[in-house]
This record gives C-alpha cells, sequence and structure tokens, in this order.
C-alpha cells in the first residue's frame, strides 16, 4: 500500500535543510513539508525546557498539515526532547538525528569517538549515551562548538576565521587521538572542509543526514508507505522572514523550493 | 518630589546588561528591573516584525511591575520598535539607545561615521537616520558584523579570532576614513580592544550606554524622579535559564545580582 501523505521535517532554522536534500535525495518520490522555527532559533545555546516547549509546538504544526513520518532534523531538539515527541504524538512515528548518527559511529569506529555539536547537546550527553550503549568499550569525547552555527550562518564555509576557530574547538579531539566524528549539528556539515583539514584524512567523518536518510527510507519501504511517484513536492514554512534563510536555503537546495510561506506559531 | 519605582531596562539577553551597568554608576540609588529575552535571543538576525512582536511581550511584563521609566537596552529593539513601544505604553516614558549613540557621534565626528551593528540593526537604516537628521553633511558608513555578538557570548573579548574577525568586518571603515564609530549593539563594548586595535587612536568609540545613562540621569532629575537612596537593588529576569547567562553577568555585573529569576513569558 502506498501512502500519498507527506514526509515532515522540522528544524530550528536552516540546518535541517542539510537532512532534508539527504532524504530528498534517497526519495525523490515523496512530498515534504519543512518547517524551520527562525523566529526562535538558535536552539543550542537554550535549556532542554525550552526547547521541548518549541519543538512540541513545530511538531504539532506539522501533524496538523496530515503527514505521516517526523523527522527532527536538529540535533539539539532531537536530543532535548525526542522521548517526549514520540509519547506526544503517538501513534504518528518519529525519527531525530542523534540514534542514526550515533550507531553509525559505533560500527565504524575502531576506539575513540569524538562529538562535536551546540552547548545544548553536548551537556544533554545524548550522543555519548547511544554511542556506549552499542559499544561499551569505545572512549567517547565531548567538544561544544558555539561558533560554527554562525559561522555557517555567515557562509564562511572554508574561511580562513573558521579554520582558526576549528583548529581550537578541535585540539582536545586530536589530542584523545579519536578515529571517527560525528557531526553532531546540522549546520556542521556545511563546514565539512574545514573540519576534515583540521582532523586529517584518516579520521571519519559521521554526517547523520546520510544515515538518517537511509533509516527514513528502510522505515518507510518496510511499512509500504512510500508514494509512487516520480517526483514529489517541497513546501517550507519558516516563522520569521529574513533574507538570510532564502540566501542559504538556495545553497543547500540548489533545485529549488515549490513555495516558502510564513507562519506564527503562539503559544 | 522623589518616585521610588524600580527604573526597567530591557534587552534580548546579556549585552543590555552593559546599559545597565553604565545607568547604575550614575545612579546608585535607583532601584534596577532588568529582564533578559533569553528564550528568544538574538534578535539581531530577525525581522523588525518579530522582534517588535518580542519587544512589546517584554516590556508588558516589565510595566505590569509598576516601573517609572523603561529603557530599550538593545539597539535591535531599539531601531525596530522604538515608536511603537511609545506609542503602547504611553504615558510611561521610553528611552532606547539608539538616538543618545547617534547623537553624541554627531557631536564628535569630523566628517566620517561609521555605524557596526547586527544585520536587523544596518537593515533598518536608523542609525543612519538619525545621524544624518543632526548633521546632514556627514558621510555615514555602515558594516553589519553578525559573528561579534557570539564571539562576545562564547568570552573572546580579546582573542586572535576576535582580532581577525574585526580586521575583515571593520576594512571598509577603515577604507572609508571614519573619525567616529558608534558601537551599535550593546554586545560590542566587550569587544572595545580588539575594535579600537583594528580602527586606530585617533577613532572615536561611541559606546551608547554612557549616552543612555546620561539621558537617564538627565530626565530623571528634571523630573524630579529620583529615588533619594544609597544604594538600590538589582532584580534580573530571564525568560530562559542557562550557565552561559550567570557567566557572563557576572563579568558585566560583579557586584553581583539581588535576584535571578525565571519567568515564562507567554505568546
Amino acid at each position: 500500500m502506498s501512502d500519498p501523505r507527506p514526509v515532515g521535517v522540522f528544524d530550528s532554522g536552516i540546518g535541517g535543510l542539510t537532512v532534508l536534500a539527504a532524504i530528498r535525495n534517497a526519495l525523490p518520490g515523496e512530498n515534504y513539508l519543512y518547517l524551520g522555527d527562525t523566529a526562535r532559533l538558535p536552539y543550542g545555546t537554550k535549556s532542554s525546557e525550552t526547547v521541548t516547549r518549541y519543538a512540541l509546538r513545530a511538531a504539532r504544526f506539522l501533524v496538523a498539515q496530515d503527514i505521516k513520518l517526523l523527522v527532527v532534523a536538529c540535533n539539539t531538539a532531537s536530543a532535548a526532547a525526542l522521548p517526549v515527541l514520540e509519547a506526544a504524538l503517538l501513534p504518528l512515528p518519529v525519527i531525530g538525528v542523534v540514534i542514526p548518527g550515533a550507531a553509525q559511529a559505533a560500527r565504524v569506529s575502531r576506539g575513540a569517538v569524538g562529538v562535536i555539536g551546540t552547548e545544548s547537546t553536548i551537556a544533554s550527553s545524548t550522543y555519548t549515551r547511544a554511542v556506549l550503549n552499542r559499544r561499551p568499550e569505545l572512549r567517547v569525547v565531548t567538544q561544544a562548538c558555539p561558533l560554527f552555527v554562525p559561522l555557517a550562518e555567515e557562509g564562511w564555509f572554508d574561511h580562513p576565521v573558521t579554520r582558526d576557530v576549528a583548529r581550537i574547538y578541535l585540539a582536545p579531539l586530536l589530542e584523545a587521538s579519536v578515529d571517527t566524528v560525528i557531526l553532531g549539528c546540522t549546520h556542521y556539515p556545511l563546514l565539512k572542509g574545514a573540519i576534515a583539514q583540521e582532523m586529517g584524512p584518516e579520521t571519519n567523518l559521521v554526517d547523520s543526514a546520510e544515515a538518517v536518510a537511509a533509516e527514513v527510507a528502510a522505515y518507510l519501504g518496510k511499512e509500504g508507505r512510500r508514494r509512487e511517484a516520480a517526483l514529489g513536492g517541497l513546501r517550507v514554512y519558516i516563522t520569521d522572514t529574513t533574507e538570510r534563510f532564502r540566501r542559504i536555503a538556495q545553497t543547500i537546495i540548489p533545485s529549488g523550493i515549490s513555495a516558502l510561506e510564513l507562519v506564527d506559531l503562539p503559544g
């Protein structure tokens, strides 16, 4: 049985578009609704209570559009709020970005995993627990990188300043000889060049986007709920309008967005 | 007649504490209520409609505590929302940070004024208009500096990375030979060292905090509404709790905060 309803993807802002692009690449026939909560971004410097409140409200907006699956394409929201979202939205399936990324790192690591993310994601220790649940013998080293999101939003993807900041943030990971680094924030793939240069060619960089895309494809296939069509549409909602969003969205989704709409989330 | 009611000071987050510190230095006998809207920060990357909505809600919270004067200690909110706030809160007097800073720059400039601020403040052109209203013959050059706020919040006040970023952002101001630079964001005084080094010792740096403090003192004095006491209290409200706020607040207000309280602003 095929299910024509759209897949909902939610992020605090623009970073989740990297996840959306990977899912859409794997499943081009689906329709997608994307919500970027740009009026309240960033989530990464806020408390888990506040992030949970924002995430619930955003999820409910997408659920009201009759989606068949919710992807939480924001590491901070996944780390802080996934169990609450799953319980609140039952029986809707919810897939976050943390578990697929952690599982992939646990599969490929030879001994030590580094996790980089926002302050909130790192403080939650969600990645550390998810990796150690799978392979308790691994060492996990974590590092918050608060400047990476603003650097990505400034468009300084492979800029000398970004390389200097990467050198500072990643020094403890190099010192701990990690062989695998989880890019624990959806903005970080935009800085992959600078991060890879600093960590060296021997280090695995785990981009959760690919892992999430594989999980979404597997889930819909198993349930027989893929939409059978050549090409689906993409509708993007944001809670605040800025030129910045348009500009960066163009870089991540060069094929274009069918509709971009401003919505006001109450509460 | 003296007026014992508190002075309300509002900012999107932590930066306004630099303004509060200057006012308190000028008027230590007053009681102060400070609200940092940390659940929604930063304002500087958001649209003026959204900033206005947030600012109104925050202002109403302070007004409900029976303040005698509201200081909008946030350049983005002052630039986007001051006329709306003044109209909505009548007859409460409202003082923003833009006009006092622009007036001081217009007083001291010898020909060319640079304005640095958030994307939203620069896009509003509010500083440019305020300077040119006073001295139409001046040249005004503006530059948005989106990374300065995250650098200040990271605590990298006089850090090599901050100096590199300052070199990039301030190059157009140096090229235009400005003699005066308005620090058009309350976070920027924290980076004054790096900015001064780049602009050189001949350039006036206008820190609105001092100008606002002078205006508040003049207003309360003129109206006979100062509180006659040796030392007043400081009550701080924030809309989201983070360690980060406590840590940076300690740097700006070393004498301490009487009470720090979490509040939930609806809507």
